[in-house]
């Protein structure tokens, strides 16, 4: 993939945060990476997104030097570049404190799996992250928050859970493009929504039963997926 | 009714779920019925609403075969072709997962009549189901999803009641056109959203009385039925 | 003022129901009253805001006789004309399902004055209704809609109260003009959203004082009021 | 700047106030102070957001006499005077009555820091100021709520925590400039709804370390802020 290309496409889902009304001001960020290139396009840092053009977007490599743009990127690029390192099946990474995902994420709550909306995108209780520490927020702050999510994801899958919480901050989601990076992110501020809405009127309600969990995260993102017009082959 | 109206209405009432907030990426289908025919006009499986065109709906017999269309049908169909063949009087479904609604279905719990504005359109408490069992997902999911719904209406009138909570799932509703579905889906949420803040307020809060409730439906839906401006007799 | 006029800011006042979202499909209805010609013009019933013109609003006498207009008023028509008989001071009647103020209707409680937006528009908690009887359904419930308003006001001044909030129903809205009628349905839906929120965060929360209540309505409404740009004189 | 200048951008700031949903109504304003020459520009009283024009900015000195402008001045510049006369390192004031803002104020309870978000704008909990006195209303009631925010603020730095909730009222923001003042309205409110949400799903939540807050605050306000295009020195 060309740079352009790249830059259009982080362009549009930057936009696309806006639209879906996930950031405000300059609250977020999304990413892009080209694995073959070696190269990632990311937000620059504080630039309204009323204001943002596919030519501010700028492209680092994976160690973090600036390899085209004008502007400085986004603060919350380390964390970013840690998240490729790590999790080498995905290609794009955002971040917002879009309303109830921060409010999960504040009340250092894992979201719950309450319904199949939730099972649609996500295979399990989203997970939330711990308290990042003194020495490491006075170490290196952005690339520590990237190493607290790692850590939490030691057991879990990142294509079959493509959310995180970071304890005290926001959410962060991923995918195998900026596109469906964003969707994810969509889909988890619903889906916190009304889990906390939820568990509002019942705190004691249930998970659903795990076969249903598993049916509908199956039917859309297993080897015999049947929702979509698109066969999927095995992941 | 020729196909080519009926897939537009179809296409409408879709477009009407997204412009009244009722779903967002692919998440909601509505369909209509033409009983002469014996045909099923749906929403095709995840196709976003932003690029969903008339063209783009999928024609079925009442047994799940494609009669017309390019596309795969969405996979909720299964659910409403047992809604059709059980509930005799309506002619549209729609499904959604829009918040309030859901998050009564994720709680487990019926919404209860707290005001005029539920009376205005259900006729009682809105129903929940039980739960899926594991046999029934495995055997046939959307299938038995449309088979708990029935049976979770053994004593009560389809049109009277036209909405169901399927448990740790979200709400269908119905009528007798396509556009009516879509109002009841849209009255549904309403009713749902004032119902969580109202026992959110007073948990004790008690239902209307049983003669309030029926004046509030009868002069909609009764035969002396005087709202409106097409149906008006005595009074 | 001349019927067309009238006709026009009626239509006018319906519409920005809709514009400040307080009403859906065709769930609201704003009437206005010529006191010199004894005329009362008022949403025709059952037609949805999207569709409504001015030529549709119906003139009724304060009888409930159709003096203008080919469509039924709305079925709320008897209630807005006893208000008209016993609150001469008033000359338009706003009635909304909006969302918040419902709630509270629906909980049968007032809406405390926990806060200085509360004290501009209204002096005092906004009141509840008792719930209208059987009796007084079967008889008349649009006309005992009315009355058990106007039973609730036997101690209120409805200038100072502009609002009541009808049990298990919803609230209505009253003022000078149509307009004023629906600033003042704008204003207690906020209140009424924010009292709500208020004392889910602390059940026990306070009221304001009375000075600082009689302060924020005085400085608006009073006869030294200094709000504003019109000099208004005593009421 | 020349008056023109400070016009335009006073107006601009109290549009986008509406832009941001934090005002409806009449219900807000900002102000702009140009230092050098002594005054103050303000939006007039009771004037709409529909409808206010540049020219209609009344501009005062800082003893409230008014030098250019055909309208009153907002109900609350004395307030503004206030603010300015004590703060002196600020240029602009903003009042809402935004809704979750609002709600701290109306339970008289300060915003907890219960996140980055917050930690981003507000240097430690946003305070809320003591109860506004009987005879304070009496005597001076605008200046006295300027008073009262300034007591409150007595060991407190006003461009490290721009903002304050006036008991039973609403916030206060202010900055540099008219668009930094809206800016924190923006985030206060957001902030505001965030820590709402997180105390109703768990009311022990705890505040975020104080290292995270300085940390947050200092990347983007301290002397080696890194956040952003324009400030960036060290790292």
């Amino acid at each position: 993939m060309n740079r352009m290309k790249l830059k259009e496409q982080v362009w549009r889902a930057n936009m696309d945060l806006a639209k879906h009304n996930l950031v405000i001001l300059t609250w977020g960020n999304v990413s892009g990476c080209d694995r073959n290139e070696g190269i990632v396009a990311i937000k620059p840092s504080g630039i309204s997104y009323d204001e943002l053009m596919p030519d501010d977007i700028v492209i680092l490599d994976l160690e973090g030097n600036i390899v085209e743009g004008a502007l400085n990127p986004s603060s919350d690029t380390p964390a970013h570049l840690e998240l490729y390192k790590s999790f080498e099946e995905i290609s794009a990474v955002t971040h917002t404190h879009s309303e109830y995902a921060t409010i999960f994420a504040q009340a250092g709550r894992e979201i719950p799996c309450l319904g199949t909306t939730h099972a649609d995108y996500f295979h399990g209780p989203v997970p939330v992250t711990r308290q990042i520490l003194k020495k490491e927020v006075e170490e290196d702050y952005e690339v520590n928050t990237g190493r607290v999510i790692i850590e939490r994801f030691s057991e879990l899958n990142p294509l079959e859970m493509p959310a995180v919480l970071v304890a005290g901050h926001g959410p962060f989601t991923w995918g195998r493009t900026p596109d469906e990076a964003v969707k994810n992110s969509v889909a988890l501020e619903k889906v916190a929504k009304m889990a906390w809405g939820t568990l509002l009127l019942n705190r004691e309600c249930e998970r659903i039963p795990g076969y249903l969990l598993k049916k509908h995260h199956q039917r859309r993102h297993g080897p015999d997926a049947y929702y979509g017009q698109k066969k999927r082959s095995k992941e």
